[in-house]
């Protein structure tokens, strides 16, 4: 058994947190690769480090003096370093970074010191190597992922280390410069390192007991998921329930990896298995309901329009055109809905509506704005006939009227189209039918 | 007050029937202009007198002696004639017919026959005049309808006639070649001459007191439908509730004529007024419910496939090059399915595959076949929101699957895709839903 684990910046904030995750890790002999992120806030007002180096590089680069701002984020490493009692300085890199300020080393620079020096204090802590990410995590030069080379190197690398802590958030492109993967991007890196050292598990600890059934904010205490498969979390994810990193699934899920997210503070909770299958039957019918609110439907009409081939693909040629990305298109004989973003739509819109009309000379052309759609994701749902009648009655016992329906025959999620306003109210139905009334 | 009156092959089969038509014509002076249909069945078992036509004029078309065939034509007229006790002999026409059979003449003019002969003792029987449409209804060489000048003719000829009867189902080209229109296209002239009229109604008289709301050959004895918009119409019509030729919609659609379809056989009954639109409310929220056998699923899978834009409409694309229509694409982030004729895809089935593969590189394609759509359609389904939740539980009631469920903005209709063998199941349930249990 071997595992990678990843922390949070909240997992690794204060020098109290690092003492839960080395708790954590030397309770399992098998967690032998660890991945940090950068110290995240301690209470809600506080700054992130990786904020902090982004404020700071900012002054550095426009000219100004940036002492004070380093030396704050100095003293966010030295609490914590004084606080696990370590024998440890980190003078001469703060060194090395003013150096490379002065230099105007780059924005990706800056922000990955952050994970670079907790990397160094983990290691130090845990009696682990540490791994420089740049030494084994690649980026072509135009700035992407280069997993070939990763892999290959990292996986040679990291057999002759028996314990290593890997800094998150960050690789070197050619010649060594830095670069970071987007924001939350820790979470790539304790993916690409599982798949490196073709871990068994890659558990991903942060601050909540896994993926919930419901958005917390719109649902009061929702349940957790105990396992979800990759497709039912990138059906989930998408909408808004974005625990993980996006681009974290691919490394492993082609490996057959499993992802374990779990909460540092409250380590004994199983947290949320992610999986490629499983005949793990889960606790609901419906595995999770996500949603996002902010869209637009433009519904067109034309008589005889079912007869006329290459229809369709005239109209998303406007939009592929206008570089807007459409989310659903609903049709019936003489009608076809298009769901866009509204925020991408909006500026383009008299445009967009001109190009429709050229390309397919409809008869009407309505917009309606500020809509939400919802996600009702669940591999059980194909099993059972009685999920769609249970979800449009919950919701118009709500009175909830619905501006779309679309399910295709994955049959793993319907998408309901409701009005912005009745967003909240249509998630809390919907979870009421399968979890509280189960 | 001025009506156009069509009536359809059954209502005038056989003397008895003309009798009634020649009733409901004289009930009502504002019954101007008739529109009659070849002579239909007489019984289950009967043959049309247009599939005679067509069969005599094979034979005719092979160098045959065609004289037994024509003959037994000749009878059929000859029949109504004698039952109607007309003092009018068809000799001459039937001798032009033989001729211009031997010259061949073309397979339209043949079939053409049938509504001209029967135009002509319509004409003869209630003292109307006989107008031929070859004199009105025109073509383009390249044997598209020519509405422009068709409208121009027409109403200016029609003007100085009193009460006519115009043959039903054909016109002529350039040269005064016969041509007609698609099988059932004296819905269609019907159409053409209320408009040229300015009809305040077009009458279609055939042998149901108008349209149902489900299929009587599913649904036991259902309801009648007395108010349909046009949309709604083509919404069901083209799910196989066909009791009216498609085009016959547009002519008078766009001069706000009302389509009143009626019963030869039961007069007295109101039939369904087809309108543009109405503030009558309908007597059940859904007005129709309609659909097809036949379909294929071809559900798309490829991870980050949302983020691609320009993948839908690739997928359209090899479609649109195959030639094949699609009926439905619903989707979710990364899942997309595609709803097409089994009868166009099979043939092209590998290649298409092969396509979608080339133009978007997918995870995975799988198809399913044998499956069902139904569209259940209502203007009145907009203010009620409990429509869908009604349909999907009438539905697991019943243990029957969805394939896919698609709802746009229009929200006039919600189409379900289900299997081949649950759908007389599926109809009836929604039926009963709606109409049995309102």
């Amino acid at each position: 058994m071997m595992k990678v684990v990843k922390f949070g910046g909240s997992s690794l904030a204060s020098a109290e947190q690092f003492k839960k995750v080395a708790d954590i890790i030397h309770a399992d002999e098998s967690r032998r690769y660890v991945v940090p992120s950068a110290p995240g806030k301690r209470f809600p007002d506080d700054t992130k480090v990786t904020d902090m180096l982004y404020l700071c590089y900012e002054q550095a680069e426009n000219g100004k003096n940036f002492d004070k701002q380093l030396n704050d984020i100095k003293e966010r490493y030295d609490e914590i370093i004084n606080g696990l009692n370590l024998d440890l300085s980190l003078e001469s890199e703060f060194e090395t970074i003013k150096n490379q300020f002065n230099a105007k080393a780059g924005k990706d620079y800056a922000a990955s010191r952050g994970e670079y020096l907790n990397g160094i204090i983990m290691a130090n802590y845990l009696g682990y190597e540490f791994f420089d990410a740049a030494e084994g995590i690649f980026f072509f030069e135009e700035g992407n992922f280069d997993a070939e080379n990763t892999n290959r190197v990292l996986s040679e690398k990291l057999s002759s280390i028996e314990k290593a802590v890997i800094p998150g958030f960050y690789g070197s492109m050619p010649q060594g410069i830095i670069k970071t993967f987007s924001r939350g991007g820790s979470d790539v890196t304790g993916s690409i390192v599982a798949k490196a050292v073709k871990a068994d598990v890659y558990e991903n600890w942060t601050d909540v007991s896994g993926f919930l059934v419901a958005d917390p904010r719109i649902v009061k205490n929702p349940a957790a998921i105990d396992t979800i498969t990759y497709k039912e979390l990138r059906e989930l994810s998408y909408m808004g329930a974005g625990v993980l990193h996006e681009d974290a699934i691919f490394p492993v899920r082609k490996e057959g990896i499993p992802i374990n997210i779990r909460n540092t503070n409250a380590p004994k909770d199983p947290g949320t298995m992610i999986v490629e299958s499983t005949c793990h039957s889960p606790l609901y019918i419906v595995t999770g309901i996500a949603g996002k609110k902010g869209f637009v439907s433009i519904n067109i009409e034309k008589d005889m329009m079912n007869a006329e081939i290459g229809f369709g693909r005239k109209v998303l040629q406007v939009f592929e055109e206008n570089g807007i990305s459409f989310e659903h298109m609903p049709s019936g004989i003489d009608t076809m809905t298009i769901f866009v973003h509204q925020d991408e739509f909006v500026a383009k819109e008299q445009k967009v509506l001109a190009q429709i009309h050229r390309a397919v000379a409809p008869d009407t052309i309505e917009l309606e704005s500020d809509l939400a759609l919802i996600a009702v994701v669940g591999r059980a749902m194909k099993n059972n006939s009685g999920v769609a009648g249970n979800i449009f009655t919950a919701l118009a016992k709500a009175k909830i009227n619905i501006k779309m329906i679309d399910q295709g025959s994955s049959e793993l999620n319907i998408i309901i189209g409701v009005r912005n306003k009745y967003f909240e109210d249509a998630i809390n139905a919907i979870y009421g039918v399968f979890v509280t009334q189960k």
